[in-house]
């Protein structure tokens, strides 16, 4: 594959950037699965591309006993991230936070309104709730742009 | 939509798990343009989408001057997670390295014989290489599994 500037031009903030609101993002939390947690371990990034499922105030999702979870202990504050290619754009979700460690057990959802995932619990996942203290939200739209080289 | 366990087996690493070879790994990086910047500011995490271009040795992109470059100028250590879902599985690219900040030029390719993005610059954008010290892939297929609840 030949990458171009067209490329660029598919997901670049060129064209007009909407800061979506609160609601919003849940909402687009809501209708996708799989994001990237983001963690600083002794000040180096690291980022894991984690299933999760939102339920309209935190972000849940469950971990196979092992290194990830082993460095989330020791630093609650995490990033997660989202997005999604549109025909016309993309959107992308950051969310801020704390990650708690539930243990092993389903994790009842924080309003009780929710549907809860039918999740069957299994000894070798474990349960983490990211709750947010900060949430953003921008919808980025395709802009075609003709530039015109200096001669 | 209502999320179920299925959601969850859509890609959890419950099936085998399959570590990528590097060259493998830059296939994949090549195949797509749209990837996830880690940094960590201050020991907290920062993700950022970006759009790239990955010449086989390192990983390009460029960014409007604001506020992610100023921290990366001041964070050079950077993660970078590319990864897409398959019909039958999905796989992730992960690679650690420094990030430099080229200026507004339009980057030479790492190697020579590898295809020049053909970019235009424009004075509002940056360039920004990753030189991986680490690059690892992982490919994670479904598998269905059936899980008697304890009566």
């Amino acid at each position: 594959m030949v990458m171009t500037s067209q490329d660029f031009n598919e997901w670049s903030p060129q064209g007009p950037v909407t800061e979506l609101s609160v609601e919003h993002c849940w909402n687009l939390l809501k209708a996708t699965n799989i994001g990237r947690l983001g963690l600083s371990v002794n000040n180096q990034p690291e980022i894991f591309p984690v299933n999760y499922i939102a339920d309209g105030s935190s972000v849940v999702f469950r971990t196979a006993r092992g290194t990830k979870l082993r460095e989330l202990l020791t630093n609650e504050s995490v990033v997660f991230e989202v997005d999604e290619q549109l025909e016309n754009g993309a959107w992308s979700v950051t969310l801020k936070g704390t990650a708690e460690v539930l243990g092993p057990e389903i994790p009842d959802p924080a309003y009780g309104d929710e549907t809860l995932p039918q999740w069957v619990p299994t000894a070798e996942y474990l349960y983490v709730r990211i709750t947010p203290r900060d949430i953003r939200g921008r919808q980025f739209e395709h802009q075609l742009r003709l530039i015109i080289p200096e001669s």
